[in-house]
Order: structure tokens, then C-alpha cells, then sequence
């Protein structure tokens, strides 16, 4: 396996831990082999539906650990750093390297703002610190500094820095990216945007929470895209988007574990202070997922239908 | 003709006024008649693009009586209403239709925020002043109040309300409001949105000030849409989407009339105190325009390519 | 009676529109006159809370015509002009000259975001238009272009540009100003701000459109302040706050005019599509007018306490 | 000594970290002896001035550690507890009880949204692990949660909730909160706020970082206030102003650090990637330190003038 030409359908993963603060690897263990077997192209801890701004070291390194172990291999395993130093990212970058990621997805935090300048080297650092293929991550909705497109390109000239994931709504802006870096950088799509409006401007895939809830069906809109198959993929996109549309209304984290709960995955409750689903996001989720085959025996039903 | 089923490529249209405050209704009415030459779908004066925003009302009326005798019936004129009250609103619609408008464009202008039930109420007695078809307009950027999407599923269901026009840049709402009421509002695209996935994902077209600058080669791009080959719709996509972003960078007035200019319409520049197009704003549009076949002779180089 | 040096209590006006759209001038009248028996200092018509965004020219120049001829030369009328063209601002401006205004109100409106050069040419093109003095109005949470302090400097050195009035909520502006330009521009102070807290740096008095249901109230405050009582004075403050707090709460022409009606002037309502104050705020609104002494007789109250 | 009823001025301390990590901890200690013999009134270390959010536990306890020691009971040390879970900021918080701290600084970190019932959860749970009094603080320009009105209100009736601090330049506000709580809870201001109008309506002193470069400037003006000098207090706080306007423009820890190290106090430049103070900044720095008495043997000069 090859992991340097990262596409398709990457789960965000979220991070299941107990009363007393311990991952539960178990219930992890077994959500990375599903969407394994449900066909997913790799898996991604520690993004923002893993509610990556919540844990603590320890946590993240079990986290990465259990992933990483699941994975044996078989799909790439790409996780998140998240700091609001310099100094801290590169020492995450590392350490998730020696435990045998495959790539980085590079998230800057902060809390003052930050000029070009402090963005491009908070990144640069963290490729200089890994031998892996990076992938920049920007949300501008939860974070303070917006990566510009004059930094994208300075950081697309950088060898291992090979993707990018925005998590903003604006679709437009992605196909800006790729008119100007397209060459040097390949593009995710987030859960904000239509992943087959991202796949047909030249996208390559998608990192988002909601495949870890339908796997097979978003597999199979990747396929759909990747063939070129227009129509059949609007057809499936618009049934999953109502999936979308959930996570943008409730908390992602929340959304996507009262989800899991749903499907027989006990990953428990977001970290308080943030609020578990609300019944009623629950009855609405609920509806969703049996409406998409993603209920009871439903995880399969895609594949079934096939 | 018939007018009740709008589709294709709309210019929003600048409004030219000389220094004395009169419209150029010969300037005017010229570039109307080449936008239909170069096989526009229709013309949308008033708009943002046409600074409605600036004008008097004698000016505006000058300009839609300038734009129906223009285009003489040969495509629908659908004028823009922008009022801050509900009765200046309908003054404004009722007039349109006595000038013989096909279709309005319905905007709300507002000073202190308008709840739900008040927007409800202005975009409702806009439709029931007329008998035309109505385009419900929303512009989060510049406006201060959005159409969320239950008061928008409450318009869809009066009669004359058909079409929406989203200028806000996230393409994923787009769908939601397409799930939601796909069956009875059709959407047209803005300049931030990508034309190509709003067309993908079910939309009838794009209203937008570019289109003035580059007609030929949007009704190009919208009938590969409309044939399904996504391959070349993206690659002429991707050409013209330059535009779209120096729109984006630049006052949208400024720029559109800048570049009339550089094609030898004399429109004059923004009202005051608006500012014109930089000189580097100017350079760099000419280049665009250049490498879009749409300077010199080229505003039928398109054409002549078919 | 000299205009060139206002201070004190500027109630903003309120401006009642009956259900033709005529201005209800002896309404309007009648309030002017008891305001300036309570002993305001000025009048200032078409400021936020006059609705000055949902009025047509008429009913503007109605509106100034019925205030000038009420206050008689007894105070000062300072009159609000607002448009998004340097045009008509000066049309504006010097039409509420010729009708007997002693100062104008300068605010400007937009759609798309002015530069500072745009912005000065604007207020600089008011100031240049009258021989009045003019006050500068900055609320940059209504409008969408605000005055840096680099613009208000180069304004400040215009000989009539001789106030500015700030409606942000940020006090320590208001200070910065002062500082700046203390020696060429006096401040008056929003409903945003507290008073005596604007009295204390150095202000001159507030234009506020709560001063229209506790005029005697507002000028005692003002006498204290004055006097240098400040311990009254932020008694006095504490009690009239709940009053700015319920404006920041409510839209705030509905709130002014819902108080208005409590006390016996047929103002109305604000022109849709703004909502009238709900039965929650006017029930909210009559106790607070209620413990002020500011209900029945009670506008006189504080007169007969003193 | 008794700590339970903190007034005056408490600077919020910067960080010294040297280029491996660790606290600087001679520099701090002499830092914190020179401010109480300045005569501040109490130390706030791990504010937004402390580069809270920058720092790892280890850096943080061993400032609490030092500044603890250093206080050598003189003056109170609140100490700033921040994290985006409850778990981890009950631990901070016993464990700044342990240290010796006499008070805690509670600020919630958040990268999702957080409403009422989760921010009210996550505050009363530091009050509830320990025994000192606690400072709530607010900073909605830094922080994606806010406190509202009525969560202060619930707060305010737990035992040792007993202080506010809030770095919203909305003066307003805090009438508004005094009104309502203002005999359970006592208000700080913050830079943003101008210090003289908050004791003026009721305040109990201010924590900030400008305190660290003119504390006996800060305290002599804390003195006029109290003693309801109103009009020199003014003249004092004008003259401090531009000070904080400065720390409005620019970072605010690279402002105080950039100071301080005018000054002489080798406290070192912010961490990566966070910007050092330019040299524009530093030259504007010193021009302020100067007039202000501030620099060279200037740190006595408002003592001896006394």
C-alpha cells in the first residue's frame, strides 16, 4: 500500500471516552474496522467532529494508537495536530509520526489573531517537522485565522504539503484554490460543501464526520463521482445531504456520536460542557438514518441492494 | 414568448448616468441589444450590480423603460424591486408591470433588523401588487436580513413566487432549499457560486453582472450544462471563473463597468462616492478579458469559434 | 439665540406617519413643543430612531418643515441627512437649510463597503454644501462603512464639521476622539452609551431617542453632570438605564413610539415591514415609564419633585 | 490580610518563557516585587495578557508557583483558570487553591458554541471546586462564548462567585450588570473599558495588562477615584489612554512584553508563531512610556512627584 496519493471518502472519527476521562479503544476499534469493511479510503482522528480542541494529550495518543492498530494497514490513518504554538504542533506532528500515521492534517489554533506570516511558518513548521504528506485544514467558522490564498500558495510550494481540506461553505473559494495551486495541491471537501459539487470541480475526495454514520453510501457517491456518473451522483447527494444539513444545525460532535449511538456504538456524550443531542436532534437524526438504510441491519443494506 | 418559465444566462446590468444625473439610454440600450445578439437569456436591470441601491426612482425608471424597449420582447426583462417598506415595495412592482417588465427580482433593503413574519410580509405583498412571476432575492453579504429557509418555504408556496436567487456563496444552502421546495422555486445561481454546480445540483441558470462582460461565453457554458457534459462545462468553467473572483475582490459596480469600458460601452463609473475601478483593478481585468477572447473584436470571437 | 455651540439633551424625534403616509404634523408638533417645555436643548428629527431609512422625500421634508416651525427659534432643530450618493446628501442638505434648520445631522448610508477616501468625499461634500454646522454620525451597527479615526481628523479640520455623534457601543472611542480632536469636534453621545459616563470624558451632551419619554428627567441628569454632582448624577443614571437597555432590546423606533403612545401621542406605529413592540415590551416599557414618573401626569413629575 | 474583598489595580502579568520552554522565573518574581511596591492592589497571572492559551500546565504552575511566591502574601494572586472541558478546569483550579493562590480568574475556552446551560455548567463547576473567591471573566472578542445577563444572574447567586471581569468595550454592559447583580457581584474592568467611567458607575477597580508599565501611574489613578475626584481622575486617565489604546492596536501580550522590556525587564517576545511588537509599535511604545513618566528611572516618577 501507497499512501502518498490520499482519495476518496476519509471519516472524520470521533472520540469515544469514558466517565473517567479513558478512551474507549474497544468501541474505537471496532468503528475503524466497520468503515473499513464498509469501504471507506482512510480514517481521520482528531478533526473538529473529534472534538480534537476537547482532549488531552494522553487521550489524543490513545486515540491515534487504537486507529492506527485498527487500521493495520489497510487504509491510510491521517490525524490531526492542533496547537496554538509552534513548539507544540511540531512535537504532536512527531509523535503521531512515530506511531505510524500516515499523514498529518494540520490545524492552527489560536487565540489572538495571527498575520501571514505567523500562519505560514505555524504550518511550515509542522512539514518540516514530518516526513508525511500533509494536508492543511481551514475553518473559518470555528477558528480565528483563515488561511489566504496568497499563504496556500506559498505553502503549496512546500514538498509534503500535498492537500488541503477547507471547512468552509464556500465552494467557490476551492475552485479558486485550484485554479491557482490545483497542480501541487489536491482538495477535500468538508461537510459544509456538496462533495459532488467538490468532486466535479477537481476535487479528490472528502474528510467529514457524517461518513462514519453512512460509509457505504458515501463510498458509493464516490464512485458514482469518480466515474463521472453525474446524474446517478446528484441523485445519491441529495439524499445524503439532509445528513449535512443535521450536522450544520446541531453540534458535529454531538450529531455524529448521538448517531453512533443509534447504530449500536456505545461512544457516549460529546465532553461537557458541550450538550449532548437534544431528543429532538435525536428523533430527527433517527428519520435520516432509516430513511438512508443506516439503521439496525441497515449499516449493510447499501451493500445488500448492490 | 412566453416568459413564465425563465432559464439560462441573466446579465445583471449596469446602469450608466452621466455627470448630470441622466441615464445613457443610448449606451444602454446598445449593450442590451449585443447581450441578446450574444444569446442571453434574459436582462436584469437593477440588481446590485445596477447599484440600485443609488438610484432615484426617476433614474430607475428611465432604465427599465430603456431595457423593455431594448429588448423588444425578444428575451424577458425581470427588474429588480428594492425597498426598505412594504408600500414603497409595492409602488415600485406595480410600476415595473405597467412598463411592461416580464418578471421582478425582489429585494429587501433594511435598516434595523426584520424578523421572520416582516420579510414574510414584504416579499408577499410584492407578489400580490403584480401579476408576473417573482424572483425572491437574498444577498446575506451586503443585506441585513436573510430569507431563512421557512419563510422561504412559506413564499414558495404563493403562486407567482418561482424563482430564488442566492447571492450568498454557499452552494450547500442551495441544495437544502432544492430539497426543500425544488418543486416549486427555481434557482438561478450569483456570481459567488460556481454556475456549473448550481446547474449540477438542479439549478436553471445564473443571474450575475460577469455574464455583461463575457454573454457568449456563460450561454456557452450554461447549454453544456444543460447537456450534461460536465467534462467541457468544467473546463470553460474554470476559464471564466477568474471573473467571478475579481468580482469578488473588487466593488461589483466598479468592475462590471470597468470592463464595459475596456470593451468600448461608455457607462461611466460608479455613482460617488463609490469608488472606480482601480488602476490595478483595470490591469488586471483587461488581462482576463484578453485570455477570454472578450477585448476588441473579441466579444464574437466566441461565436465565431462555433 | 446662537446655534453655534449645542449641548445638552437632544431627544431623537420620532416620526408618525399616519396610515396614507402623511405625516401626522400636529402630533409631531404638539410633541416638539412638550419636549422643549421639559427643557431640551435641541431637536433632532431623522436620526435611527425617526425611521429615517423607510421615508420618502416627502414625508421627510414634512417632517423637518412641522419640527422647525415648532420649535420657533426656541431651540435648535439639527436635522438628520442620510443617502448613499454624495448627490443627494447635498440636495438633502441644503433643501433642510433653506427651511430654517440650524445644524445638520450627516449620516451616511450604503450598500457596498466605502474606503476612507470614499467616506471623506461624502461628509466633506455635506459640509461644503450648508453654513450650518454639522455633526457627524457614526453607527457602525446599522451601517456598514464606519469613520476611522484618520477620517474623522481630516474631517474635524473643516471649519463647520463642528460635532460628532456616536452610536457604537464602544465608550473608549468616544475617549480616543476626545484625545485626538477634543479641541475641534464635541461629542454627544447614543443611547448605547451611558451619559454620564460620555459627560465624564468630556462630552457635551447625548442625542438619543429615549429623551423623548423622560425629557425633564434627561435634563436633570444632564444638570447634575454638568454641575460636577457626579454622585447624583449616577444615581440619577442607574435609574434612567433600564430605559437604553429596553432601546438596545427592542427595535428601537417601535420601542420609542410604543412609550410615546403610553403617554398619550398618537405616533403609531414604525412603517412595515418593521414590527410593532410587542405586548411583552410595551407591558415591560409601561413600568419602567411608571417607576420614572413618567406615565400620566407624570411628565411633570420631576418638574414638581424639584 | 484578608483577601475577600479585592479591590484596586491587579495587572494581569505577562509570561517570561526563555527559548527551551522554560519560565523565567527571576524576571517574573522581580517583576511582581516591583509592582507591589508600585502599590498595586493585587497579581493576575494567566490572563489573555499571560498568554493563557499559549502555555502548557508545566509553564503555567510554575507561573502560579512563582508569582505566589513572590506576592509573599502582600497582595492576593487571582490566578486564571481556562480550558474548553469541565474536567480540566476543576483540576486547574484545585490546584491553584493548593498553590497558595487567593482567588480564581474562571475564563471558558470554547470551540464549538456553548449555550446557557453548558456555560453556566462549566462555571459553576470551578466554583464548586474550591473554596476562594471567583472572578468571572468575559472577552467576546477573543472567546466564542458569551456570558449573558441571565447566566451572570444564576452565577452570581453561588457563594463564592463574587466578581466580574470584562473585557468587552461595551461600558454599557456593565451598568447593565451592576443594575441587576451589583450587590453580589463586584466589577473589574479591563483595558478595553476606560477605567475612570467604570469606578464611576460603580466599579471596584480594573485588571489589565497596562498596569504591568505604569502601575503607580494606574494606582494614583485608582486613588482619585475613590476618594470621587472626579476631575483630576480625568486628567490622569486621558493621559493613560493612549496606553490602552495601543494595546487595542496591537497584540496584546507583544505590547506588554514589548514594553516591559523597554523598561528592562527581559520578559522576552510572545510565543510562535504570535507576532513580536513591531518596531513601529515599540517606537510608538516608547514615545507613550516617556510622557508618562515611564522609562529609565521614569517607573518612581509619579511617586516622587506625590
Amino acid at each position: 500500500m501507497t499512501h502518498d496519493s490520499f482519495r476518496g471518502v476519509f471519516p472524520y472519527l470521533v472520540s469515544p471516552i469514558d466517565a473517567s476521562g479513558a478512551v474507549k479503544r474497544d468501541v474505537l476499534a471496532r468503528l475503524c474496522r466497520d468503515l473499513i469493511d464498509a469501504g471507506v479510503h482512510g480514517l481521520t482522528p482528531l478533526g473538529s467532529t473529534g472534538e480534537f480542541a476537547y482532549l488531552t494529550w494522553e487521550q489524543k495518543s490513545a486515540i491515534v494508537e487504537t486507529v492506527v492498530e485498527a487500521a493495520g494497514g489497510r487504509v491510510p490513518v491521517v490525524a490531526g495536530v492542533a496547537a496554538t504554538t509552534v513548539v507544540e504542533a511540531e512535537r504532536q506532528a512527531a509523535a503521531f509520526q512515530a506511531m505510524g500515521c500516515d499523514g498529518i492534517l494540520a490545524i492552527m489554533e489560536a487565540y489572538f489573531p495571527i498575520g501571514d506570516e505567523g500562519t505560514f511558518g505555524y504550518f511550515n513548521a509542522i512539514a518540516q517537522a514530518v516526513s508525511l504528506p500533509v494536508a492543511l485544514y481551514t475553518n473559518p467558522n470555528f477558528q480565528r485565522s483563515d488561511l489566504t490564498l496568497g499563504v496556500i500558495e506559498r505553502l503549496a510550494a512546500i514538498d509534503n504539503v500535498a492537500y488541503i481540506k477547507d471547512a468552509s461553505s464556500n465552494t467557490g473559494r476551492l475552485l479558486s484554490i485550484i485554479n491557482k495551486v490545483g497542480d501541487r495541491l489536491q482538495v477535500f471537501a468538508a461537510s459544509a460543501h456538496i462533495p459532488a459539487c467538490v468532486m466535479l470541480i477537481g476535487g479528490v475526495g472528502w474528510m467529514a464526520g457524517p461518513a462514519c454514520l453512512v460509509p457505504s453510501q458515501s463510498v458509493a457517491l464516490y464512485e458514482l463521482c469518480r466515474q463521472g456518473k453525474w446524474d446517478e451522483a446528484m441523485a445519491a447527494q441529495k439524499e445524503l445531504w439532509a445528513l449535512n444539513q443535521a450536522f450544520a444545525k446541531y453540534n458535529l460532535a454531538a450529531c455524529v456520536k448521538g448517531g453512533l449511538e443509534l447504530q449500536g456504538y456505545d461512544v457516549g456524550m460529546p465532553l461537557p460542557p458541550q450538550a449532548s443531542l437534544s431528543t429532538e436532534g435525536r428523533d430527527e437524526l433517527r428519520g435520516m438514518l432509516q430513511s438512508l438504510g443506516a439503521l439496525g441491519s441497515g449499516r449493510r443494506r447499501v451493500t445488500q441492494k448492490n
